[in-house]
């Protein structure tokens, strides 16, 4: 019998390992070595610096980071990078820094870099609705750009580059808030990378933030202290109170994935089973189901689809909230159906899902 | 039998009501409405939109709030409202904005205002050692401040104001971080208040600000989105992904503080019944307890004090903490024992560490 929660396919905050879960329960009453509530420990506890700590070494295990990465768990979610990197890495530079615009996110980022400095959009999927993401030879990227910004994965359109974009020389940043630790992702091609957690990581209210050592020798200096990756690196992400309760969910989830699931390379076979199941039900739909984005772009994350009409797609969501499968609801701004397949959603979630899926198209058909 | 949670006196993030804590337990697997852990439920449902909802109605209702008033839970800290108010009202202005100096929060939040704009420090208790706040006649404030900057509560030195400060011409703004919602606060007298939750209002990861219409007059309009008020307050909270968890907490919290407690009235006579037995033993210690602050300025929320040693002091955090008494050490700027007793610690938990003081005073005399 599966939960409510375990059918859970919203596209954030999403669902939560039911093992973590219980966990937190737990926790909220007494973290087993602190004898305490974990809403009324201090941050400034032996405890808490422990948990960050080890949080730091599994997301460094997980990701194959060197020493010249620093991890760092901030507030504001990936909306407060869109700022942060531009006022940092591009203010006051006369060379650009070159955007993707592949979706809904990555066009929330740009206009937050353009009031910061020069930026030059090297490619844009806006004319052909975001149904696609560019191929290699249609990017003219430069050498020397100020940096290279993209969103590995569209949430919203369901849409995730298989492959890191761009050339060494220019430093690559990275908004992968739907697709970190649900897969490797060679982060030692990367400058910066950064993820809110609520998609695979944790609950919202923490960022997770990477960046090598050598890009902050670009750093401007004199931003406020609470925006500075200097001062939240010297004080290891508690610079102030840090959002306590949100950074040990996500320690359990590391250690959910490390322990449990075995590592990324594991949790990827399982994400690509899943999501194939979808898309092979989709693609076997005689046009039902109608996938919004070409297969060679497909995200492993989002599944993205639409029903023969407006109306038809009303009775399906009525259809699956009933039968317990919750959050397939399109973004506000696209409509349509998307099923997000995040870590913790399983196999079986997905096969209940798509024998649903069967059930409604043969119902409709009658 | 008291529980180590009703017996933890820390300084922050503190204790919750243990009512609320059985509430939160059980969320973290199922909200009784939803059906859905707390952790995986979208910050755009009907759902959440009911709790930002009622949550802004509670505190509005708690503080006697109007109309011209409006209600924000943010992510950042008391800390990032350090940056965001002179960053907001005082960048580019010519009239100075004048700031109390009454200990270490106050100090944390002078060098943010200076990097914005002029800033005139209008008193400072360093020279005293922070032991005493300023008299009104120590006090010249001008009638055309920028805006008027105070902390009502020092939590490391444990003092307090029991009174409103300045004139009403000029826009006073408070950082109530440690005494929010423990009493009654006149808040209309109040330009912009702000609170991080985690001393009487929820866990650490939100922050309550309180905002008069009419300051957003002067307020500066080319901010990153994430750092502008108006988007926020546009918004209701929700720009992007806000900390839900946290936010829920604290709704919890403020209905606790409604049914449970009977208002912001009966919260501060409880509060002055638990400080009023503390200080007592205190001062018939005959100097083995020596209060750190001058009577008149004593805080309600956190009782700060030391032995006739430093090793005295190390023996009593050592015999407090095997009776099962927690978080009484000193904030480690300065030391000593500090008992804090925000809202939900108990009249009981006071009686439980006055007990364990006066047995601690017998056997030290032996």
């Amino acid at each position: 019998m599966l939960s409510r929660n375990s059918l859970n396919f919203s596209g954030g905050p999403g669902a939560l390992p039911e093992t973590v879960l219980a966990q937190v329960q737990q926790a909220i009453i007494e973290v087993p070595e602190v004898g305490l509530s974990v809403l009324g420990i201090s941050h400034r506890s032996d405890w808490f610096a422990s948990i960050v700590r080890e949080l730091e070494n599994n997301i460094r295990l997980l990701l194959n980071l060197g020493e010249n990465y620093h991890v760092l768990f901030l507030q504001g979610g990936a909306t407060q990078q869109f700022s942060m990197i531009p006022m940092t890495f591009l203010h006051g530079n006369t060379r650009p820094a070159e955007y993707l615009q592949t979706g809904y996110w990555s066009g929330k980022a740009l206009p937050q870099a353009q009031r910061e400095g020069p930026v030059k959009v090297v490619w844009s999927g806006e004319s052909s609705g975001f149904s696609r993401l560019p191929r290699n030879e249609e990017l003219n990227l430069s050498e020397d750009a100020a940096y290279l910004h993209y969103v590995s994965n569209e949430t919203v359109e369901g849409l995730q580059f298989h492959r890191v974009l761009g050339n060494d020389s220019a430093p690559r940043i990275c908004d992968m808030s739907s697709d970190l630790l649900s897969k490797p992702c060679e982060a030692e091609r990367f400058a910066l990378i950064y993820a809110h957690a609520q998609k695979n990581i944790g609950p919202a209210g923490v960022t997770l933030v990477i960046i090598r050592d050598s890009l902050l020798a670009n750093a401007r200096s004199d931003l406020p202290e609470f925006l500075n990756y200097r001062t939240q690196i010297n004080a290891h992400s508690n610079y102030n109170t840090p959002p306590v309760f949100a950074i040990y969910v996500v320690l359990l989830v590391t250690r959910w994935l490390i322990n449990d699931i075995g590592g990324l390379e594991q949790m990827d076979l399982l994400n690509r089973q899943k999501a194939e199941r979808l898309y092979a039900m989709l693609d076997s739909s005689q046009g039902f189901y109608q996938a919004r984005v070409e297969p060679h772009d497909r995200s492993l994350m989002n599944v993205c689809f639409n029903l023969p009409t407006p109306a038809i797609e009303r009775q399906f969501l009525e259809g699956a909230e009933a039968a317990g499968l919750s959050g397939l609801k399109g973004h506000r701004s696209i409509g349509g159906i998307r099923a997000s397949l995040y870590n913790a959603l399983t196999l079986e979630a997905v096969d209940r899902l798509v024998d649903f899926m069967f059930d409604f198209q043969q119902r409709s058909k009658q």
